[in-house]
C-alpha cells in the first residue's frame, strides 16, 4: 500500500550480489524509518543480474528479491515479472526510472557492464549512485562531465573505504583547504594480513588465514599486489584532489615482499608497516600518487588500526590534521553507502 | 578590483577576537583560490566588536580591519567606516549583507550578543555561519526552526569540536542510520590536563602549564568541571540526534576529581582517563546523555588523542563505527569553520 504523503523514488539496481543484495535489506529495514523521517519511499522498479532482470512500474517486493539471491537463483525467475538474459544494460535503457543503484562486479579491465549501465542512466537524466570502482577508476572525468552537462549527480561515497565517508569528507568538509597530503589505507585484506603477520604468522599463512574467513580472494593478487589501494587512490585524486590522475600515475608495491625480518625492524623503532596509499602535493598543485608498504611511527592516526578497519587522514592548510576510520565487521556498511549516496540527493 | 565573473557574497561579522580575525586572515590569505575554485568572492560589508562597527557598502579591507585588532584597537576606529558605540545587533539591523558570520564571545547565560544578532540576521532572511556554542545551546529549536521558515541555513560546523567536520558527518554522513551510540571528545583544555597528569604532573601543575600555554581560562572552571563538553554535548543531540535536549539533561562530571591515582589504575588495566561526552540510545529513541571521566579501553579509537587532539565515534546500526580526530595546533581550523560553512552554503 504506497502512502501518499510520501515521495516516492524509483530505482533501478544493477547487481545484486554480496553488496547489491544487502543494499536490499538496508532498504527494506529502512523503509519505515526513511518514511518518518525524510518523506521519502524508495521503489525497486527494476533489478539485473548477471543472469537475467526483473522488473515492474509498480514496484519489485524486496524480500522476494533477496529470497531469490539467497537461494543462489537469478531475479530472473522473480515471478511473473523476471526476464531470462535481459541484459543490464537493456534494462537500464528500458525502465522509467529516477535513479541507478549501481553494484555489478568490479571490472578493472573495461568496467562492464557498469561503465555503459552509468553512462546510459546520466544519458536518460538518472542520478546514480555506485561503489563500483571499475567504470569511476576508468572513465571518471568523462563520467562527471557528463552527470554536470545533464543536471544529475554521480555518487560514489563507498568506492574508496567501505562505508567510512572518506570522499564525502573530502569534497566537502575540506571545502576551501588546500590538501598538502592525504593518505589512506583503504584496503582491509593487506591490513589484515600485515596484522597476521605482525602476530607471528608467515606471508603465506597469513593470506590462507584471510582467504579461509573470505577476507582475500582466491586469486588474492588485486589486494595484496597493492592495486585495490592504487584504484582508490586514483579515484581518492580525481574526485577530492581534483586531478585527473589514472593508475599510470600511481607508483605501486605491494606487501608480498614484506618479511617478518620488516616487522620487527619496524616494531623495535616504534613503528608499524601498513600499506600505505598516499598522495602528496608537488610545487605545481598536482600531487605525487603512492601505493607502497610504509612503516608508521605508532602515534599516526593510522598506525593502530586493525586488520577490520580503513582510515584516511587530510593533511591540510587552514583545517588541520583530520583523520577518520571505519570498523566494518560485515559489508553492510559498504552496502548502506548506496543509501547514503541516495540520501545525500533526496532529502531535502 | 571587482571580478565582474565571480559570485559576490556579502558577509557580516560579529566579533573580531580569536576566531573572528583569524577568520578575516583566512578568508583574505583564500580570496584567490575560493574565486578560481568556487567562482565566489567575499565582500566583508560590516564587522562589529564589542566597542563598536565598521561598514561600507562596497567592502572593507580586510588587511586593515586584521591590522587594527592586532594592535589591540576596535574596528570602529576604522578610517572613514567606523561608529563608536554601534552595538552588534545594530549592525546586522542595518547592513545590507547575505549572511551573518557570528564569533562574537560565547555566553552562556542570555548567548548575547549572538542571539540577538543570529535572529535578526535570519529573520531578514540572512544565512547564518557560527561556531558560537551559546545561541545553540540556549535557543538550538527556536532558531533552526526560524531558519526553516524563513528558508535560510543556520551552519554551526564549529561549535562542536573545533575544526573536526562532527556536526556533518553526523548530519550527512549518518544519514538513514540510527545512531546507537556517540562518543565525544570536545574539549582540549581537559584532554591536555589528563594527557599531563598521566605523565606525572598534579592536577594544579597540569592546570598551571594549560594555563601557561594558553589552552585553560583564567577561570578553568567551565572547561574543568565538564560544562564546555556539556554543552557541546547538547548540541550534537539537537542537531545530529534529533533531540531537544538541554543542560538539564546532561548528567555532568568534571575532571576536578581525577587523581594520580585514578590514573595509574587505569593504566595498570591498559586504559586511558579521559573526559568522555557520551550520548547511549535508550528504548524510547531518546538518549541519556552524559560528561564524565571514563577510563577508555587502549583500542579504543579515542584513547590514543593527544591534548592537542578533539574526536568522535559514532556507533551506528548500519554504518559500522565511524571514528574521526582532529589534531589542531592553533585556532585557525576552528575559524575556518566559518569559510566551510559559507561554502556549503553558497558553492554550487
Amino acid at each position: 500500500m504506497r502512502d501518499e504523503r510520501l515521495c516516492e523514488i524509483r530505482i533501478v539496481l544493477i547487481g545484486v550480489g554480496n553488496i547489491g543484495r544487502r543494499f536490499l535489506e538496508v532498504l527494506d529495514r529502512k523503509a519505515d524509518l526513511l518514511g518518518a523521517r525524510y518523506g521519502l519511499a524508495f521503489t525497486v522498479v527494476g533489478a539485473g543480474d548477471s543472469r537475467g532482470a526483473a522488473l515492474d512500474p509498480g514496484g519489485l517486493d524486496i524480500p522476494t528479491l533477496v529470497r531469490i539471491k539467497m537461494d543462489g537463483r537469478s531475479v530472473a525467475e522473480y515471478p511473473g515479472r523476471g526476464r531470462q538474459g535481459m541484459a543490464p544494460l537493456a534494462l537500464v535503457q528500458q525502465v522509467e526510472a529516477d535513479a541507478l543503484c549501481e553494484a555489478s562486479p568490479v571490472n578493472l579491465k573495461d568496467g562492464e557492464p557498469g561503465l555503459s549501465c552509468i553512462r546510459a542512466a546520466i544519458g536518460k537524466g538518472m542520478h546514480v549512485v555506485t561503489p563500483n570502482k571499475g567504470p569511476l577508476v576508468l572513465a571518471y572525468p568523462e563520467l562527471i562531465a557528463l552527470a554536470r552537462e545533464r543536471g544529475v549527480q554521480l555518487l560514489f561515497c563507498g568506492a574508496v573505504a567501505g562505508g567510512l565517508p572518506a570522499i564525502n569528507m573530502g569534497q566537502r568538509d575540506m571545502a576551501g583547504a588546500t590538501i598538502d597530503r592525504l593518505e589512506a589505507l583503504p584496503n582491509l585484506t593487506t591490513s589484515f594480513i600485515l596484522d597476521k603477520m605482525s602476530q607471528g604468522l608467515s606471508y603465506a599463512g597469513a593470506l590462507a588465514e584471510a582467504q579461509a574467513q573470505g577476507c582475500a580472494e582466491t586469486d588474492p593478487s588485486l589486494d595484496v599486489e597493492g592495486w585495490d589501494a592504487a584504484n582508490k587512490l586514483v579515484i581518492l585524486a580525481n574526485s577530492v584532489l581534483d586531478m585527473p590522475a589514472t593508475l599510470d600515475d600511481v607508483s605501486v608495491e605491494g606487501i608480498t615482499g614484506v618479511t617478518a625480518a620488516d616487522l620487527e625492524r619496524a616494531k623495535a623503532e616504534d613503528r608499524v608497516i601498513k600499506l600505505v596509499a598516499s598522495a602528496v602535493r608537488q610545487e605545481d598543485g598536482t600531487y605525487s600518487l603512492t601505493v607502497a608498504p610504509t612503516p608508521l611511527p605508532a602515534a599516526h592516526p593510522l598506525a593502530r588500526l586493525s586488520g577490520q578497519q580503513m582510515g584516511i587522514v587530510y593533511h591540510t592548510d587552514i583545517y588541520g590534521t583530520i583523520s577518520a576510520a571505519i570498523l566494518e565487521e560485515e559489508p553492510i556498511p559498504s552496502a548502506a553507502t548506496m543509501l547514503r549516496d541516495l540520501l545525500s540527493i533526496y532529502r531535502s
